[in-house]
């Protein structure tokens, strides 16, 4: 198997572990009487996005980046959640869609040239394997720290353990 | 070249970009008149490390996990940094670590099994491939963007392409 069809596994557990976090901000936020949508609406700096927009970004690059590399179209979202349970439906879709991926349709995927867009001006292209490893993940990993680190600001009891979840420990 | 040995050139240009975001940061408190000590001890929640921590665990997260995949061993910190000119010393002397590790040297480490202490008390174990991805490459992104995060909140102008910097870009 291909590094790339290798890595949809990589996705799919940092979303989980995403859907785990958002589950305590949405706990917390119960247990200490706060209208949730003061967490989702929640950020770091007035010209950051807030909490649902980086859970919704963290989705796009999931789902976006596998359609690219394969071919495969992806859902459109309309970008309207607010709420944290709307939050977890989204995080839910795009995992189904990672996880409806064939490894066939990654075939040769390393090679190809990518093209995406880098605000709404810019257009950038970059090779499969890299486009992969040097702009998707890190991409999913800034999104869903960023989303971590609102919810902690916030209070809400998270550790870093939450966000590596699911990693495969050996006995 | 092995997926291990392929990665640590995405390491090198992650701390490459992080000692670019604590460029800024210097940068900004110049401008800003700010003590550049109220930047580096500064953090998003009381039991959150404090910006200077963010950095030298990054660094740890790059050296300890290739010395543990590598067998060569890494250089020892004393993690006295403070100011931004030693964080940037350490940034670069990790970089210089990792800069040296030969190709050879991780031949085989896929399959090997990585044992690493995960808080004072816990030793955890994992294979090497999944060490490396679901372990060491999402810490170095966490302690990463949490650093990005604490200036960002702290009114230091970075953007995410501060993050992503040295993408190998197509024409």
């Amino acid at each position: 198997m291909s590094l790339i069809a290798h890595s949809v596994s990589d996705f799919i557990r940092t979303l989980q572990a995403l859907s785990g976090i958002l589950e305590k901000g949405a706990a917390s936020a119960q247990a200490r009487k706060i209208d949730p949508l003061v967490l989702t609406s929640s950020r770091l700096a007035p010209d950051m996005f807030a909490l649902a927009r980086q859970v919704q970004i963290a989705c796009d690059v999931a789902k976006n980046g596998f359609s690219r590399l394969s071919g495969v179209e992806a859902p459109k979202f309309e970008d309207t959640e607010t709420t944290f349970e709307e939050l977890q439906a989204r995080i839910a879709k795009t995992i189904d869609f990672l996880r409806h991926i064939k490894t066939e349709s990654l075939v040769g995927s390393e090679d190809k040239v990518v093209s995406f867009p880098a605000g709404p001006e810019r257009v950038l292209k970059m090779k499969g394997d890299a486009y992969l490893k040097q702009w998707v993940f890190p991409n999913l990993y800034f999104h869903t720290v960023t989303a971590y680190n609102i919810l902690r600001h916030n209070g809400v009891d998270v550790g870093k353990m939450d966000y590596l979840k699911g990693a495969d420990l050996l006995p």
